[in-house]
C-alpha cells in the first residue's frame, strides 16, 4: 500500500478526509503561477476612506486608533448588499411541501485602513485592534433581536471570492445556527459525554507534546495544521485557556490570538507567494443561553489550493495532497 | 423585507441555503464571460484511444458498440492516479488520539469516443449506453471486497477541477460511506418514520403537479431545479419509479434517464454559453444489505457558477444568487 491514500477521521465530527500521498506535492509545487491579481486602484476603492457610511460604535472607541498614528485603523461598516437585512424577525412558514423564513439579520464589514497591507503585514498593536473590533461586534449583535449566530469571516485573494482588494472582513449575523457549526456541536458534545472532557483541549494537549503540526506557538494561542486537514495547508488557532465563546477572552489573550493569526498568515504570504485564503471564527451560539462546556472556539485558515471538484462537491470528503505534518514544518520553518 | 433574501429547508438534509434575491441576476448574467477554456489537442489526448490500458469488463460486451457506427463508444479504464488504490482491507488504527485507515478502494475511469462531444451531444442510443457502462461498473465494484460506497461523478470544464478536456466520467469504491450520503440517508429515513412515505416521492409528485420548478419530463424520469437549491441553475434527475439503489433500473427506465441527462446538459450549454459543471448519483449503500426503502437514488448536477467563499465555508450555507424558479423557467425554454 506504498504511495496510496491515507484517510484521516475528524476527531471533533467523526467525517473522514483522504490524505492522498499517492498524489503528494512538495511545498513548492503549491506556488500557483497563474494566479489572478486584482487590479483596484486606491482611488476608486469604496473601502479606502468611509466616513460617509454608516459607522458602527466599535469605531467611535478611541481605542482603535493605534498610538502610533493616533488615527483610526479598524472600522465597521453595513454591507451595502447584505445577503442578510434588518427587518422583522424571521419566521418559518410552509411553502407546499417545503419550509423558508425571510433572511432577516445583520451583515456588516470590518475595513482596516490601508488598502495594500493585509493582515499578514499587521503591527501586533493593528493585529490586537482587529481582534477587538471583531470582539466589539460580536457583543453588538449577539444578543440583537433575530440573532441565532454570529458569523466572522475574511476572504483573502480573487480565488477566494473576496470581490473588493481593500483587506476587509465581514459579519453575518444568521436566524439560524449554521449546519457546519450544528455539527461540530453535536460531535464535540458527543466526546464530552464519553471522556467528560473538551475535545478540543485534548488537541492542544495532544499537539503541544506531539509538536509534528505545530506551525507557531505563544502564551495564549497555538497555531496548528489539523490531523485530518481538509485542504493544504490549513491551519487552525486555538486560544490556550478554555472557552467556548469567542466575546470572552480578555485583552491580552485578544492580543496574543491576534498576533497568531498574523503570523499564521504571514506565513502564508512568504512561504506560498500569498496565496488566497479564507478564515473564520467558530464559536458556540451564545444567543440561546444554553452552556456549552464541551465547545472551544477557534479560528479556522483555509487556503485556496484547489478547486472543489465532483467528488468533493457529492461526497463531502476533501482530498489533501500534502500531508498535514509536512504543512506544519514547511510553514514553522518560514520566518 | 423587500429585495432581501429569503432562506430555504432542504426538505431531507434539514439544512438550510440562501437565496438571496437582493444580489439577483438575470440568467444572461451568469453567461461568464471570460471562461478557461481547454488547450488539449485530440493528438496528445491520453483517453483518445485507451486500447493498450486495462479495460475493465464493461467494455467486452457488445452492447457497447453504437448500432450506427459498429464501434466501441464507451470504455472504462483503471486511474493510472487513484485516490483510491487496490490493495487490502482497510482497517481502522489508533495514531494518538486520533484515528486512521488506509484509503484502499478503486478509481476507474469512463471515457466515451469523441473528444469534442461532451454529454450534451450525444445521441439517445449514445446517453443509453452510457447509463449501462455506469451500470456495469457500479454491479462489477459494490460487491467486491472492502468497499462501503461507490461513487459516480462527472466533471464538465475547467471551472469544474476537470484537468483532461476529453470527456470522461470517474468511479470510486470508497472503504467508508461519504458524510453528504450518510446525512441524507439519515434526513430520509426520519421523514420516513414521520410520513411512511419517500421524501423524495413527496418531492416527485409535489413537483409534477406544481411543475414551477421543472425543467425536463419523460415517462421514466423528472427533472427539477430543487427548491432548496445550492447553486444558481442546480438540477436534480430523479427515477420517476421509487428505487433506492442505483443498479436497479430496467434497460428502459436506464434510457429515459439517459435522455433527460443529456437533455438537462445540453440545456445548460446552449443557455448559459458552456458551463462548468460537476454531476454525481446519490445511491444507497448495497454493501451492508440493509434495505433503505425511504432512499431514492438520484443525480445531481451543479453548475460552477460561484467561487465557494469564507462564508459558504465555514457555514456550509450556500448562498444562490437566482430563485430556482427563474432558473427553471429558463431552462424549460431553451430548446
Amino acid at each position: 500500500m506504498e504511495n496510496s491514500s491515507e484517510l484521516r477521521q475528524d476527531i471533533v465530527s467523526g467525517e473522514w478526509v483522504t490524505i492522498a500521498t499517492a498524489r503528494a506535492k512538495r511545498p513548492q509545487d503549491f506556488l500557483f503561477a497563474p494566479k489572478k491579481r486584482f487590479d483596484q486602484s486606491k482611488e476608486s476603492c469604496p473601502f479606502e476612506n468611509p466616513n460617509e457610511a454608516i459607522l458602527l460604535d466599535v469605531q467611535k472607541e478611541s481605542a482603535h486608533a493605534t498610538k502610533q498614528t493616533g488615527e483610526w485603523f479598524v472600522r465597521v461598516v453595513k454591507n451595502k448588499f447584505p445577503a442578510f437585512a434588518e427587518g422583522e424577525c424571521s419566521v418559518l412558514y410552509k411553502d407546499g411541501i417545503y419550509t423558508k423564513m425571510e433572511g432577516a439579520g445583520h451583515h456588516e464589514v470590518v475595513v482596516t485602513r490601508d488598502h495594500n497591507r493585509s493582515i499578514a503585514d499587521f503591527t501586533d498593536e493593528e493585529a490586537k485592534l482587529l481582534m477587538l473590533a471583531y470582539k466589539g461586534r460580536y457583543l453588538g449583535l449577539h444578543t440583537a433581536p433575530c440573532v441565532s449566530y454570529v458569523f466572522i469571516f475574511h476572504n483573502h485573494g480573487a480565488e477566494s471570492g473576496a470581490t473588493i482588494a481593500h483587506p476587509h472582513s465581514q459579519i453575518m449575523a444568521l436566524p439560524v445556527v449554521s449546519p457546519d457549526v450544528q455539527r461540530s456541536l453535536v460531535g464535540s458534545e458527543n466526546y464530552y459525554r464519553v471522556n467528560n472532557r473538551c475535545v478540543h483541549c485534548d488537541v492542544i494537549n495532544f499537539e503541544i507534546k506531539s509538536r509534528v503540526r505545530v506551525v507557531h506557538e505563544n502564551e495564549h494561542a497555538l497555531v496548528v495544521c489539523p490531523y485530518a486537514s481538509k485542504t493544504a495547508f490549513e491551519m487552525r488557532i486555538f486560544p490556550k485557556r478554555h472557552a467556548s465563546e469567542f466575546h470572552t477572552m480578555d485583552d491580552d489573550e485578544y492580543a496574543g490570538i491576534g498576533i497568531s493569526l498574523q503570523i499564521a498568515l504571514q506565513k502564508l504570504k512568504r512561504g506560498l507567494d500569498d496565496p488566497s485564503y479564507n478564515f473564520f471564527i467558530h464559536t458556540a451560539p451564545t444567543f440561546d443561553h444554553t452552556a456549552y462546556p464541551h465547545y472551544h472556539w477557534h479560528i479556522e485558515i483555509l487556503p485556496k489550493t484547489a478547486i472543489w471538484a465532483g467528488f468533493e462537491i457529492g461526497t463531502g470528503i476533501e482530498i489533501s495532497t500534502i500531508a498535514p505534518e509536512s504543512a506544519a514544518a514547511f510553514l514553522r520553518d518560514i520566518e
